[in-house]
């Protein structure tokens, strides 16, 4: 026989489980619409191309590759990317980024785009972390002011408020910081690197950090990194202003902290945060960065994240493209939420056919069911069971309260 | 540059594109939910054992395979199943006979599933037929009895008039007849041959058939079929019995024909039709089959189908669980829908920003919109463009009511 589990780390639904997704889901998509943005939908396949070229940092390693078929497969021969043309998305903005140049002509001059759909990673599965999950993601294509970052932050905050999320928390900070930072240490060439072992200073400390960077720079670097982080306020932008000095510009700055003064004033319950040591995963992030958590601090872990990327959609077209975005994480956001209150249950009815009952008396409840239907009413038919108090029973914990019975004798009996 | 259409017969959605299908999906949901169904949902990824076990016919050739990941890859040579293990789904039955298995203890005795979701298939990309398309399936298991089709063709045919398409033709037939067909030709071993061949009869005349049957069947055995077709009214139940005589159980005959008079009863503006030379592709079909189409006859082509398959789910729990579904194609459904009326668009206003405004005042109509998009409003802020007329005629054209003008000065101005 068969194994009847779902493949390792994705998930099957129970209609009620579904039904809190989707009612959750309704209320992101209602809220990210309020906000003024609009939806639009993209293959859950992309060409293999497009997913591993270097934009997606260590999640293009969990990408699922999808085989060539047939004689293109056939032709090849080799390593991986000879055997596959295809594979799953690992996240929505890289399949944006091509999904604009391909529209542009039919899209707004500034585009606000509401994503939500299924991505893939072949992660180890963990508690709370699956092969197969949802992303709620919003872009804004074409504003390169900090108008695009305030509403993102807004539209996000916004949301998680109407989700009775209120204790949350938005770390900010801008990927310029790090690269004058990278320059400030001696080691421009090696940003890149720097920022992969800075990202694990929530996990592993200052310590681990210098230590792991020991590796790649000088000595005298590292020294400059560990001074700098033991005189620095991480969480006061002056403070790293001020040591990071000349190797920063200072319209960075000014913009950056008037963003977090905007985003202060209206982000309903949450918190604002300035944070030095935010890095995001993600290989196409040029400007500013953010990080959502719940709570005050960050123990909470991650529910959502984005920034500014001007430089993606540019591989497309040749041209440069402003373009930001936020996501939110559903997984971790579903977990977050009571259970929804199902007060208002639809109207239901019931249908019971007794053995034997003649089918011109079915099918003429049918058309009435039909009639009940249109009305709004949920009706369903049903066999009569062997244990009938047992259906009749679980009909009532379902909500239906109109229950007849067919019966054999042509008779509809209404049971009480 | 990178190419940046999507790959090969998968499409991207604009937003009023994505908006017709989200709303035509809702309509369908909704429909099958008063008629007593409930929606789960199974990865998009399955165990490509799973789909590669011959229940799929054609279809399991046009699977997109995934590439084994890491160590599980370099352990493995040869075939394309030494180097896949994963395969995204060609249809959603397949899936479903899995996810009954495992979620039983915790669903309804008779179960009846909605299932909506994406479905993949390598086929050769035209008109109409894309290799990521949506399918809508209502499945009704453990009710071995003719309720359980007669529910299915209702809430289909109740889902059609909802959507306004009013004329269409639902034909009915059962494999057990088929079964007899072949044991009356005298070639039962090769009725999963003729089934197949027969399937063509649309495309390829009765003579394109024999002429296939040549290779399979002996000269006498085609005679048999030639003459039954020449004699048959294939659209005549009683007539097809006649001739097949003994070879065909009664019962089935007589379970058939109620079934199709209560159906023609309930199905609203639609037809049912008896057509013995209905096949279905799929392999795991056992009894009832049925195919929808627009119109009176077949020449619109096929928009949706199900029937009987009470042997699928036994694979993974050895026991015989009768199930039967009823899916409709959701694309070929879309293309037959004129355009939707849009007549309750939501309230919307716009806040437009000139340049130099002040950031307090921007935050402050930030929270003023936060507040009207509360109470249901869509509120949308833009950078103020060199082109102010047209922006402004845009906004208008997008049902944009209120327009308002943050001015560097401090003001608001009411665009008129």
């Amino acid at each position: 026989m068969i194994n009847a589990s779902p493949t390792k780390g994705m998930r099957d639904f129970l209609p009620a489980e579904l039904d809190k997704r989707k009612k959750t889901l309704a209320i992101i998509e209602e809220c990210y619409r309020r906000c003024g943005f609009t939806q639009i939908e993209t293959p859950c396949v992309e060409n293999i191309q497009l997913l591993t070229s270097k934009q997606g940092g260590e999640n293009e390693k969990l990408i699922f590759k999808i085989l060539k078929r047939g004689e293109k497969l056939n032709e090849s021969a080799g390593g991986d990317n000879e055997l596959c043309d295809l594979a799953l998305r690992y996240d929505l903005t890289v399949p944006l980024s091509r999904y604009y140049c391909n529209n542009a002509a039919n899209l707004p001059p500034v585009f606000k785009a509401i994503q939500i759909g299924n991505v893939w990673r072949a992660d180890r599965p963990q508690k709370g972390r699956f092969r197969q999950f949802v992303q709620c993601d919003i872009d804004i294509i074409n504003d390169p002011t900090p108008l695009a970052e305030f509403e993102l932050i807004n539209a996000t905050a916004y949301t998680l408020t109407q989700l009775k999320i209120k204790d949350f928390t938005i770390r900010i900070s801008d990927r310029r910081l790090l690269m004058a930072f990278a320059s400030y240490c001696g080691a421009e060439d090696k940003y890149a690197d720097i920022c992969i072992i800075l990202d694990k200073i929530d996990k592993i400390g200052l310590d681990g950090v210098l230590q792991q960077l020991n590796e790649i720079l000088t000595q005298p670097q590292v020294k400059k990194v560990e001074t700098f982080f033991r005189e620095v306020d991480i969480n006061n932008l002056e403070s790293v202003a001020k040591l990071l000095g000349g190797t920063l510009d200072r319209g960075i700055v000014e913009s950056l902290s008037e963003l977090i003064a905007m985003a202060s004033q209206t982000v309903c319950g949450g918190k604002i945060l300035f944070d030095f040591s935010l890095v995001r995963g993600m290989g196409y992030y040029t400007g500013t960065i953010f990080e959502i958590a719940p709570g005050g601090d960050m123990s909470g872990g991650s529910i959502g994240g984005g920034g500014r990327y001007d430089n993606l959609i540019g591989r497309f077209n040749g041209k440069n493209v402003a373009a930001c975005g936020f996501s939110i994480g559903f997984e971790r956001i579903l977990s977050l939420l009571g259970d929804t209150d199902d007060k208002e249950k639809p109207l239901a009815a019931a249908y019971i056919l007794e053995n034997g009952v003649k089918s011109e008396l079915v099918a003429k409840q049918m058309n009435r069911a039909n009639e009940m239907r249109l009305q709004g009413k949920t009706v369903q038919f049903q066999a009569k069971r062997n244990n009938f108090g047992l259906q009749i029973k679980q009909l009532r914990e379902q909500g239906v309260t109109e229950i007849y019975l067919l019966q054999s004798s042509g008779e509809i009996r209404l049971v009480d």
